[in-house]
């Protein structure tokens, strides 16, 4: 992209530097160096300096990549041709600087000691936590634009994924198959993660991995899936029934539903993340089902399609406009069912607006 | 799987154990998890004790997963609701060790301390460097044969996805969309790695992204791709022309296929993964183009795409039967082609055998 955004944003996590007596930041996780690089490739260390000039290492496999999407006048690139780490080493040192933060969560132990004893004090190592990632919660109005797009393309590849299967016939990894090729067409450069497609009690696994079985009637369908478009994620599940859905399904498909309703209703900023997580709970209770409600409501989404905050029990943090997360309660029922209803909402200035437009109907195949 | 393989496995890791006075060892990354139980969740932690009775932690979403596909009377399964590594350092407390072992490279500095601080110094913590990665060079036969099936099913997919392409219609995108999905029809868990697509002076970027660019006569067309099947991969890139090839890009590809042929050639046991470089190397230097192929010759795979050894100058890991690795020279003319030849091969009792089936034949779409 080499976008004009990036300037910006070099600067104001820049800025955040002083508060931590540090005159660089060595930033390791990937997706926190393109957030402020645009740099997509898959090896990279940037030093972020706290006047805001910046050094991109990479290697010589992302030579012209990285110059295309990154170079700016106040971000260099340099080539490596070997290890990024003692390179960048050898730049702190060059540039003098005294106390140098790193990424505590976001770096291996042994590239720490190696990058330790490379420095030997100078600059000195000071850990920080999250700094990068807590710029990314809140979307600039171009990311959510982004994910907006995500999100209509991933419900478009849904509509198109469907009319194929065959009752019957199709195998939930045919359709997975189906779901991930129609994001492609439609200009995804990919699934967000591993599309789930977890046919009667195999969606009792929350996590489970599309297998060679048939989609039969008399069950219920979940799929779970997610696009990557420009780089930014999309997550949505919805279950449908396969022939006329069971009374009792249809029951527990409603709480879930209504759960999900209620849980995005209480999104609006100032509301703590850990709140929106017992509401969907409070709703689930309120008809017996939280017991099978075994996981947190919902997690944001960006370039990662897991960030901060996290939707659950013990994360205060405060929601706010541009946040963009999902919300996705869900209840296992070993042996007979999973049902879970997930959508992508992003926080506006008095609440939320639902970025996924598929319908939360219990639909029938 | 639940396979009769892994008991032996961790037998033989934990053999290992006692040269390096440790009592256990903390296995965190998912690839050595996977190797030693099978578990193929997203978040797990294991213990495997000297004595080779091991402890798998993992949350309540793999819970059904993590029974079926890993307890056995040497492997307990234990479902935390909350963090792993906490509930981990409690039982290694309970089980009395005195010194355990952790993977140094692949545990994050963050999770390190805060595992320092929980233990407290019982058991003391001692860092250790692929212990189980180095078990792994070596595939059993099950593994070849998965590999084997893996290159086989990538080979089979590629065939069918050139039968669609429409020169000066199909876009990168397309294609690599049809590859994909090939792989999945054909009943892989999907891709092994970002398929690569790349038309004319784009394949001189070498970890190029697809496009929305049309496959244009005139032009070569480099196809880097991988199927994992049952979590093994495979990796092969082939250059086809499109339309005529011209002259010089015939000269360039025969030149880049016999390096490779000769590396090829190379490979048996005993010979080191540095050498396998070296001769590479020297092929494109008799031909004047060493100073174009600016990556190494290749390197490990099996759970991993990229897995030890590494066919760089650098390694001196001798070969040995039964390890599967990718040879792949190429040389990246900017602005003009990239050209790669890759394949997986297995090393056998006297040499090598090419997994992949795929010709090498310089063919035109």
């Amino acid at each position: 992209m080499a976008n004009n955004a990036l300037p910006a944003r070099r600067a104001r996590a820049a800025a955040e530097l002083a508060g931590l007596s540090v005159d660089a930041l060595l930033v390791s996780h990937l997706p926190n160096i393109r957030y402020l690089t645009g740099f997509t490739g898959s090896n990279g260390l940037l030093i972020l300096g706290a006047d805001a000039r910046s050094v991109l290492f990479t290697d010589p496999r992302y030579e012209v990549q990285a110059h295309e999407e990154s170079a700016m006048p106040d971000c260099r690139v340099r080539v490596e041709k070997s290890a990024l780490l003692p390179a960048a080493a050898r730049a702190l040192r060059r540039l003098a600087r005294r106390r140098t933060g790193f990424e505590a969560a976001r770096i291996g132990y042994r590239a720490y000691t190696q990058l330790a004893e490379l420095l030997d004090g100078r600059p000195e190592l000071v850990p920080t936590e999250g700094l990068v990632e807590r710029r990314r919660m809140v979307k600039s109005p171009e990311e959510v634009a982004a994910i907006r797009e995500s999100a209509r393309l991933n419900s478009a590849a849904l509509e198109r994924s469907l009319r194929s299967v065959r009752v019957g016939k199709t195998t939930e990894n045919e359709l997975a198959a189906e779901i991930e090729y129609q994001m492609r067409r439609l200009g995804a450069e990919g699934p967000a993660f591993d599309t789930i497609v977890a046919a009667g009690p195999r969606a009792a696994l929350p996590h489970a991995r599309p297998t060679s079985a048939r989609i039969c009637p008399g069950a219920l369908l979940l799929i779970d899936m997610g696009a990557s478009l420009r780089g930014y994620a999309s997550d949505m599940t919805r279950v449908l029934a396969v022939g006329s859905p069971r009374r009792r399904h249809r029951l527990f498909y409603r709480a879930v539903a209504e759960a999900q309703q209620e849980a995005v209703a209480a999104v609006r900023p100032g509301v703590r993340a850990g709140a929106i997580d017992r509401t969907a709970r409070r709703a689930l209770a309120k008809r017996q089902l939280d017991h099978l409600f075994t996981h947190s409501t919902g997690h944001g989404l960006g370039l990662e399609i897991h960030e901060p905050p996290r939707l659950g029990r013990k994360d205060p943090t405060p929601l706010a406009e541009g946040m963009t997360i999902t919300v996705e309660p869900g209840i296992y029922l070993p042996g007979d069912c999973g049902i879970r209803v997930e959508d992508t909402v992003v926080v506006t200035a008095s609440g939320c607006e639902v970025l996924t437009p598929t319908t939360q109907e219990l639909r029938v195949l």
